[in-house]
């Protein structure tokens, strides 16, 4: 039986249990939301996730961390200290996205590695086998892509992005209308080139009935993807972009009515007065469904800061409704991300579903913005390394930069204008 | 004669021909907006400008460094170096904010360092002096502020920041109301410090004619600054913050007609969905006059990133129509900027004011983007290098990363969605 299943039998799962005493809500919220399909808990059922995680309507907006080996990095070392780090710096959930080396190993290392939801793009692994052993993706077929996701779903993964709407239909629009950067989703490369290649429709979508059997039988959440996602601001919010839209939206409802819980994916780059649009687009769409954003990245012309571009949009977009945020790093459009890379995009990620939820006005929000102000306002500076987003950062930079009188710091010194107004006012 | 006298007996100055040339428009353009007192060219008329900026309305948002010593780091050479990586890396404006050491020295080196407008603010150096020669802020008096100032004006600064619109009522309507922070703005905790003690109103309220006068004469461009910003999230938009605001207003009008330009500052720190209706109160209040903001930081928990908090809030005030971002670098909150701080918070703030450029429809800003959009879907990374907002930083990542295919990048390496795409829609 599936967790949807369940809560509509009136039974409270643990996940739910655990869920809601994150969140700080009442566990009926939380079965309302996993029903109606505005709330999923990622949980492969055929283990025991250590630690589950809610995304939807009301609760906190969340982070994902991405990690993964591509053809040019095999690093199995690197890629499980980015999974640890990623917890320890507060990403909710991890994605191993690995396209190098043996992809079975970076996924049980990343499993073992990272105790909340895990989630994995399947096609990656079916086009990589066709050209190992077959020499090329246009030899993969239906059967080995279903094969490959149920391996996965037995290697205890959570979710699964599928590229259901990629259809030719949408692709045609794409052609017609034209585009600066056609497609820049790697999932959705794979499908097309398999698409064009066999004159075939593409099977996520027209055997959408047996990706849900799957689903149903692990448990896991369909992560539905945006293939047509805009790379450059200049495509954002075209017609293929929002016809792939619609139709996630109408598997979403076939899905939630089989039991399978689904999320959607966003864009990508859009420019920033688009954002909020985008994630309304998707909330009527797509009924409520969580929406989960890459970025979106504002600007296309500051590689090396992407984690900025993407804050900028990912900010707006929570605030606007958004529930999950992909992380991006600095590194996003130069190569695979460094350490620093990792721990630079999870907090920028960080601070935008923070802003968001200011504004969304989750519970226990804006009492940390409280806390600290309160903690600046006494120039305790403890207290204010306690609350930071990255007390390690804090602490560092403070100590090497240490204030000649202990409570003030350097950017001011004695004049401090905290200390100056208290002082002048107790006068 | 003043630029806006000069404009209006139907002169073309050569700061006008300057930024006409600079920004792609029309000199009539420039010449009604500064008339109308809706753009500003900051250029002390005792000199020759080497660069004259315009900021205001149609013209792309610019971005100011901020440099100075504080009693806690007096380092000449480190502040001649901010300023003049400021220039390298694309600010448009530099502000001396030299609290520590001989401030006429720091003063008279950014001025040297520095082609673009020199901003200050004199209240630093009238307090510091009271305290130094007289033993306390208190002894500051009227005519020291205004001695000053004019000592400054000779030392060709281009524009200051007045916190004219910090008078007793407003202040008495701050502490009625009650605040987390209070005051965080050091101009004004100078100021409210004197009279308090003094029982006085401020000086640069009540004799705003002795500041005009002086302000006419080497035609520098007023900053209306906000003393009684708000210095946390949940003081935003309060009482005191709007009261400021009419004032400065008011004392627009006034200064305009005497012909002198003025800009208007404004926070802070503002939960994201309270930032356009900031940009549209200042606006309006203040009738269309510059709006030059500080941030605003979206949320008070991320000291050593918030480069990033205030990129989201400037971001979003730019594409609401803010003229001018003051940028804030990692060490905001945390101590006096290093280098690298200086650089960090640059960037960020230039990403933030082009993403806002995009939406205003800020002639050029949505080509860039374009360009580095074609040269990512030629795979042309020598382009994409010239192209970025941070060529060195593009270029050092790129040779960090070599992937094993020179046209792709080691994320994807072989597997480049872009690359695979192309090709399956060629075959």
């Amino acid at each position: 039986m599936t967790q949807i299943e369940l809560l509509k039998q009136g039974k409270i799962s643990s996940q739910v249990k655990r869920v809601a005493q994150d969140e700080g809500v009442e566990e009926t919220f939380i079965v309302e939301g996993v029903i109606k399909g505005e709330i999923v808990i990622p949980c492969n059922s055929t283990y025991n996730l250590s630690h589950p995680v809610g995304i939807g309507k009301g609760l906190r907006t969340k982070v994902n961390s991405n990690i993964g080996s591509s053809p040019d990095c095999i690093d199995y070392e690197l890629e499980r200290q980015k999974a640890i780090l990623s917890k320890q710096i507060g990403a909710d959930t991890l994605m191993d996205l690995s396209t190098g080396g043996d992809l079975a190993a970076f996924r049980r290392l990343a499993r073992k590695s990272f105790s909340g939801p895990l989630g994995t793009v399947p096609i990656y692994e079916a086009a990589i086998e066709a050209i190992q052993n077959k020499g090329g993706i246009i030899f993969m077929t239906a059967d080995t892509i279903f094969e490959v996701i149920e391996r996965q779903a037995k290697d205890e993964v959570d979710f699964i992005t599928v590229h259901c709407g990629v259809t030719r239909t949408s692709f045609d629009k794409l052609k017609s209308e034209g585009r600066v950067m056609d497609v820049v989703s790697r999932g959705c490369a794979f499908l097309l080139t398999w698409m064009l290649a066999n004159n075939n429709e593409n099977p996520l979508y027209e055997y959408f009935d047996m990706l849900l059997e799957i689903a149903y039988k692990y448990d896991i959440t369909l992560s539905l993807g945006d293939g047509f996602r805009p790379g450059s601001i200049i495509d954002a919010t075209d017609h293929a972009q929002i016809e792939e839209l619609i139709i996630l939206g109408e598997l979403k409802e076939r899905a939630n009515l089989r039991g399978v819980q689904v999320m959607i994916e966003g864009p990508g780059h859009i420019p920033l007065n688009e954002v909020s649009a985008n994630v309304l687009l998707e909330k009527k769409l797509c009924h409520n469904a969580p929406f989960y954003v890459l970025g979106p990245l504002v600007t296309d012309i500051a590689p090396g800061y992407d984690e900025i571009t993407a804050a900028i949009g990912g900010a707006i977009a929570a605030g606007a409704g958004a529930d999950f945020l992909c992380y991006v790093t600095p590194s996003e459009h130069i190569g695979l991300p460094t350490l620093e890379d990792v721990r630079r995009g999870i907090i920028a990620t960080r601070i935008a579903a923070h802003a968001g939820d200011i504004v969304k006005g989750i519970k226990g929000a804006k009492d940390w913005d409280l806390a600290m102000s309160h903690a600046r306002k006494n120039l305790d500076w403890q207290k204010q390394i306690e609350l930071a987003i990255d007390p390690e950062v804090l602490k560092t930079a403070r100590l090497s930069k240490p204030p000649h009188e202990p409570n003030v710091c350097t950017m001011c010194g004695k004049y401090c204008a905290i200390k100056i107004v208290e002082e002048a006012i107790k006068r």
